[in-house]
């Protein structure tokens, strides 16, 4: 009698798993997905492409996916084509819309990413009223460990942009930037800084493959810069103890945001000597950069700092290069690398520590 | 041939419509979820029960509730029992595992959580490793407009707790804190206060109608006291310019945050001098207040405010009405109020604009 109660037990779909995720000792992970009733489920995420999902007898979809590199991933359940809530995974990761759960492989020591007991800054959040957009915005701006402390102290600022499919919360949220610099911070290897994470989105979102997607980037980029340099930094510098000189600015961001911050930032070399794009999508740099181009001759002068990074397997590898050779054929100083990975958030989080570190020296 | 074109162009369901909620001029307000192949979608919100939702002949399911009182509220859609994303809106209210997404039905004026052209305040997000509960925890704490600009000024804190459904994050997103208090101080109707936002769950879930809820429950609040006491308090005190005096501190939470905010507030009013609860589920007075009642002498001279309210219609209002019945009894003096609503988040923002008004007078 004991072994049928048991037997039910485990044979009940409320009990069969506590987890959607399982990472192995190989780092290899098991997803699962209780949906008895449905005719396709699938999983997708930024660690590459799932194979199909398939159904056992009690109801649960199940794949298992890699050994990954240890990392912060984010994945989604879709049910026939619609993307579901995983309710036994708490983590998220912010996006424009919806959002998708966190998956952490860990490595067996502590990533640069992870949170360790060194000092922590703080994060603050902003609403505010944009006259570049007419719109009310949000950003967040990261104060270094000891910014409470010593109240004397002015900081260099970094502005950190996200890509396409996410908001001002996903540098913290997933990125974990806080963490990168706070642990970079307490290692000696970065100064301490103060971070602005804002809002990229301007515009209202049109389809990718859209006939006017090339022109709402550009009005979007055009948008952005008028917020950034109307607005929100002018609200950082009278909220928080920064430096306004140009060697005490610096900008970066990732795909979406690499654009922005390598047309911004190489066309307002008066105000960000410190120029930085991860697997950027800038798709025409001759017109995009052309006050750039316009006064090269200072670049080499001007410029403390012109690095970019892509991942070797990113749809937008060629896209860096040509950047790379332009630059080079203009006898710009500048640093281009390659590094593993394609166009994902693990990716970011490692450029971000790459970069952070050769910042305000 | 111009009349087929705008006919293909309506008949397609990716055209079908571009927001999933539409709201009237009567306020009620219509859903919409395109998912042609499901055989069951429902909705379910904030706003008590919705009828079933039908689907047309394009595969877009649809429901029309209200008229509704303005004020935000949450929604979600399920596909055949399982809560999907509405990924045509991207405002979301922070729950403990997955989300909502979120309706505004704007009254004619701005209501007191709707953003209006005042003094703005700041949220900031700490981490913080809990001794209390040996675990990395999260807090939001906002300061009110001003507090950068006069840095000698100290403000009393007020502990803001939110229910079982949420996290530390759902007062600000979605309860719209910040904008309330900004508001009440603008119009002098309340004083310029820190608020602590904390999470308010520190063991893992169990489900409601577990034999060990009742135990698992009293541990949280355990926990939660030692936490707030012993780690977010200090951290607090130590960061910002804080009173530290019992009449210079308040506690108030809603649900689950209401019976924490009253246990913890009325067996510690060394600590606190003023105490409230929002539809609280506080359960067993006589014991879990047992320090209180033992003490009660001394609570008609050490709280400044004991203020409590509940809907008319909420599940809870028998327990408070015992709570009420029982305080009269000891002569305890105290302020109850019964409010329209039942237990939901539109009758909590209202709570919170009658409450913050009576503090620190």
């Amino acid at each position: 009698m004991k072994l049928i109660a048991l037997a039910l037990l485990l044979a009940s779909p409320l009990l069969a798993f506590d987890s959607s995720i399982e990472v192995h000792p190989d780092r290899s992970v098991t997803f699962r997905y209780a949906a008895p009733k449905a005719t396709e489920v699938s999983l997708s995420g930024d660690f590459g492409k799932a194979g199909p999902m398939t159904k056992d007898d009690d109801g649960t979809w199940s794949v298992t996916v890699g050994p990954l590199v240890p990392n912060l991933y984010s994945y989604t359940f879709s049910v026939e084509g619609k993307t579901v809530a995983d309710s036994l995974n708490g983590r998220f990761k912010p996006q424009r819309t919806g959002f998708s759960n966190v998956l952490n492989v860990p490595d067996d020591k502590p990533s640069v990413w992870d949170r360790q007991p060194v000092g922590h800054g703080t994060v603050h959040l902003h609403e505010y009223d944009s006259k570049a957009t007419g719109s009310v915005r949000r950003l967040r701006v990261y104060t270094p460990p000891g910014y409470d402390a010593v109240r004397t102290s002015v900081y260099p600022v970094l502005v950190l942009l996200h890509g396409s499919g996410d908001n001002e919360a996903t540098w913290t949220e997933f990125g974990r930037a806080h963490d990168i610099l706070d642990n970079l911070i307490a290692q000696g290897k970065a100064v301490p800084m103060i971070i602005a994470m804002l809002d990229g989105h301007t515009v209202p979102p049109v389809p990718r493959d859209s006939p006017k997607a090339a022109e709402v980037r550009a009005k979007n980029v055009e948008n952005f810069e008028r917020d950034l340099l109307g607005d929100a930094l002018p609200l950082i510098d009278a909220t928080y103890r920064t430096r306004t000189d140009r060697e005490g600015r610096a900008i970066i961001g990732l795909s979406m945001g690499g654009n922005q911050s390598l047309t911004i930032g190489l066309n307002h070399m008066d105000l960000f000597a410190w120029v930085g794009g991860m697997s950027s999508a800038i798709r025409e740099p001759e017109t995009q950069l052309a006050p750039f181009w316009k006064d090269v001759a200072r670049a080499n002068s001007q410029l403390k700092l012109l690095w970019f990074a892509c991942g070797k397997d990113d749809f937008l590898l060629a896209d860096n290069q040509r950047l790379d050779a332009l630059l080079t054929e203009k006898n710009v100083n500048h640093t281009y690398v390659t590094t593993d990975g394609a166009h994902a958030w693990p990716v970011w989080r490692r450029h971000l520590a790459q970069f952070a570190p050769l910042l305000f020296r």
